[in-house]
């Protein structure tokens, strides 16, 4: 009899040693750590984290681990819940750009989590986090892109796969323990959509983190699930809405690696303004443009970027879509990070009238993910510049220290009061520790 | 604009006053508590229960309630995550017949949770646990049958809205807040009908009333979910497989009480098996037969009873839906509680030799619902019983005297130390009572 995904997966996951990983899959792990621990810092104090940290750490036992950018300490896995939601809050994460699952959030807390609980190593966090990256982004693979299609939140339903299977192996669970944790991580699997711009939204994230820890830690007491509860005909897959392709889930296991292939977003907006953000700020420093230089802009794309960006800009979340605030942010700040879709920034009047001189059009003959911007200045100039490949896709990557700006940025609009450098240092060394101590302790907020 | 489905739930919970529900509905809430405490009292010692509170005690802050029949106390999440898997682990709860919802299991834990942690007074925990129960089976009418036959367990999925309610209820949430908890309760539905034969059925429904009480609790603090999070385009019920009926979950609200149609199982076993067992006991009974008399028997009724229950068995799993096995142990015992579908019995050779003198035969005459049995004697008797309505039915429902009896017997089977009369009591004299300390002191294991 032919195992089934689970148990294949489960096999997999127990079976890997760091050592078989291809060096540079092994640096995406570090990658990926650094990027979420730097959202996390980023909106460490904001509401949905306090407001979720108020109704968890009354609960919280005696045995705590830290939560990111707090002095609130909190169970392991109310600190996988609190962690997920800081990771993800800010749609600033990574993303595995062919199932649009942002890997990190869901995955990395619950690796925190045990490694500190249990003085775990660093090799031993990076590790799961490769392994659990992996199964969410080939689960994930199997069913997109009808999943979320049909309404599902992608990040949270196949996210709580990864963060089992990295509890899994970091708990030291055998092969059939970990298909079942895998399996149990099936019946909590959730999360809408519909909801993604309320704070129920975190709650299916945080959740994704908390719920994978939480069905290793029962299938290492010795709770089970169904051998094909991913696949079978009353199972996760039919019931979210597709029949999985269970190659996609089992093909190349150990040598074709996804985890390899994320991305990280340099522009906390929508990833399809990217390549606008990218001709403005080339045309911008090549022609040495100063905003009082600049009479209109014009931005030209095909149909989804109009579709998603050609928009009237009331608040930060509209900014976050707008092909007139990005282009205008770009030529007017030489930027496009987190303060530039503050509320401040979107209602200052200098960044509303650069917005009423942009103008979007269509052009039919630009692909899907290119966009050109085209400036004419007050000098009779017209300077334009086309951009094929935005900056964070997998044909042009964040460079590691483009990641590191990006980190420091974030944990600065979150006024992280610790010392950033050392918390990158220690991502950056993380292979090399025996314990994740040092990390940690340069992640919190004192008290 | 109109209100939306959880907009107009959230509106009806708030206001909503004991004084004004019909007698017969309030006395409900006491019979389905009743045989929700006696489930899970009959389990209290098992070893899904004893796994799942290794994993969760150790991780509970210091402010616990009780676990039923246990000396643990857990933090109100993890309690209600215990008590949701006692009362429904071995399919003895009650059923909302047209949804098959076991509608007490999810939502009774947060209500007792709740009022014992708050000192809420025993009218807040039966009006809570009716309101919480209507609300998931009308949200559950609104998507059956359909969503049950995609693979959704949908105990799970739909008794997280009604413990979201509950406790919003119990917390005093406004309508705002408590649509909101509804809402924060779809992004957390889950739990497939693969994963039925598995523990990990168990955690979809534990957590059915670990995440409800913990929708409240976020709503609470100002979390929000989307209006239409349940009806939305890409909202619950969508994503869950069917287009909701909304006129199911708001039609009549106030004045249907879907939550007055509970009925309860008087055998522990495939629902579909009971005409069969009320038929030979009532053999029995008439003609004061014992098993020595009895030389076969055979039992005859629509295809879905010999679909269902015509197998071989060699496991209490088997028993619990095997004409054979039910006929058998009625005519040995002249009960089919607990015990006659352990182990024990089921390999009992008096019990296996009964089965193999039994046979299943198919009537196209008798409707759904309904079973015969025949006996010939070993004197040359030809007896018959036809049953059309079995007991625990909408049409016969059991009776109080007879839902205590199967309490203390599943007390009893569950090796209860407590005097169950006391909890019992207790119950039925809940609405006069300014807390619930006598009932939660009086379902306690003695450490």
């Amino acid at each position: 009899m032919t195992a089934t995904a689970s148990e294949q997966l489960g096999r997999f996951v127990a079976a890997s040693r760091w050592d078989d990983l291809p060096p540079i899959v092994r640096h995406e792990a570090k990658r990926s750590l650094l990027n979420f621990i730097g959202c996390a810092l980023g909106v460490a104090q904001s509401p949905p984290v306090t407001m979720a940290l108020r109704v968890l750490a009354p609960l919280a036992g005696p045995d705590r681990v830290t939560v990111l950018g707090r002095s609130e300490r909190l169970d392991p896995l109310g600190a996988a819940f609190i962690n997920a939601i800081g990771g993800n809050l800010l749609d600033y994460d990574d993303t595995h750009l062919r199932t649009v699952i942002h890997p990190a959030a869901p995955v990395s807390p619950v690796a925190l989590a045990l490694a500190e609980q249990r003085g775990l190593s660093g090799i031993d966090v990076l590790h799961a986090l490769l392994l659990g990256m992996e199964v969410a982004c080939r689960i994930g693979n199997a069913v997109s892109p009808h999943h979320y299609a049909r309404g599902w939140h992608i990040t949270s339903t196949c996210g709580i796969f990864g963060a089992a299977a990295a509890s899994a192996k970091l708990l030291g669970l055998n092969a059939a323990q970990t298909a079942h944790a895998i399996g149990i991580a099936s019946s909590q699997s959730a999360g809408t959509v519909e909801n993604l711009p309320q704070a129920a939204k975190n709650v299916s994230v945080g959740n994704a983190a908390r719920n994978g820890l939480f069905a290793a830690l029962l299938a290492e007491q010795g709770y089970t699930a169904a051998p094909a509860a991913l696949e079978g005909p009353l199972g996760w897959a039919r019931a979210m809405g597709d029949t999985p392709d269970v190659a996609e889930i089992i093909g190349d296991l150990g040598t074709r690696w996804e985890a390899g292939k994320n991305t990280y977003k340099p522009y906390p907006c929508g990833i399809v303004m990217h390549p606008v953000i990218d001709a403005c700020l080339a045309l911008r420093q090549e022609h040495r443009l100063s905003a009082a230089d600049i009479a209109s802009v014009e931005v030209s794309g095909e149909q989804l970027l109009l579709d998603r960006g050609d928009r009237i800009v009331t608040n930060d979340r509209d900014s976050r879509v707008s092909i007139h605030h990005c282009a205008a942010v770009s030529f007017l700040f030489g930027g496009a990070g987190l303060r530039e879709f503050e509320d401040a920034t979107v209602h200052d009047p200098a960044v509303a009238a650069f917005r009423a001189c942009t103008t979007a059009r269509l052009d039919t003959t630009l692909p899907r993910g290119a966009a050109t911007a085209t400036v004419r200045t007050h000098d009779g100039r017209t300077l334009t510049k086309t951009v094929h490949h935005a900056k964070g896709s997998n044909e042009i990557p964040l460079t590691d220290v483009e990641i590191e700006a990006k980190v420091r940025d974030s944990a600065l609009h979150g006024g992280f009061p610790g010392a950033i450098d050392t918390v990158i240092a220690a991502v950056w060394e993380l292979d090399a520790m025996p314990s994740i101590e040092t990390l940690m302790r340069a992640v919190v907020r004192p008290a």
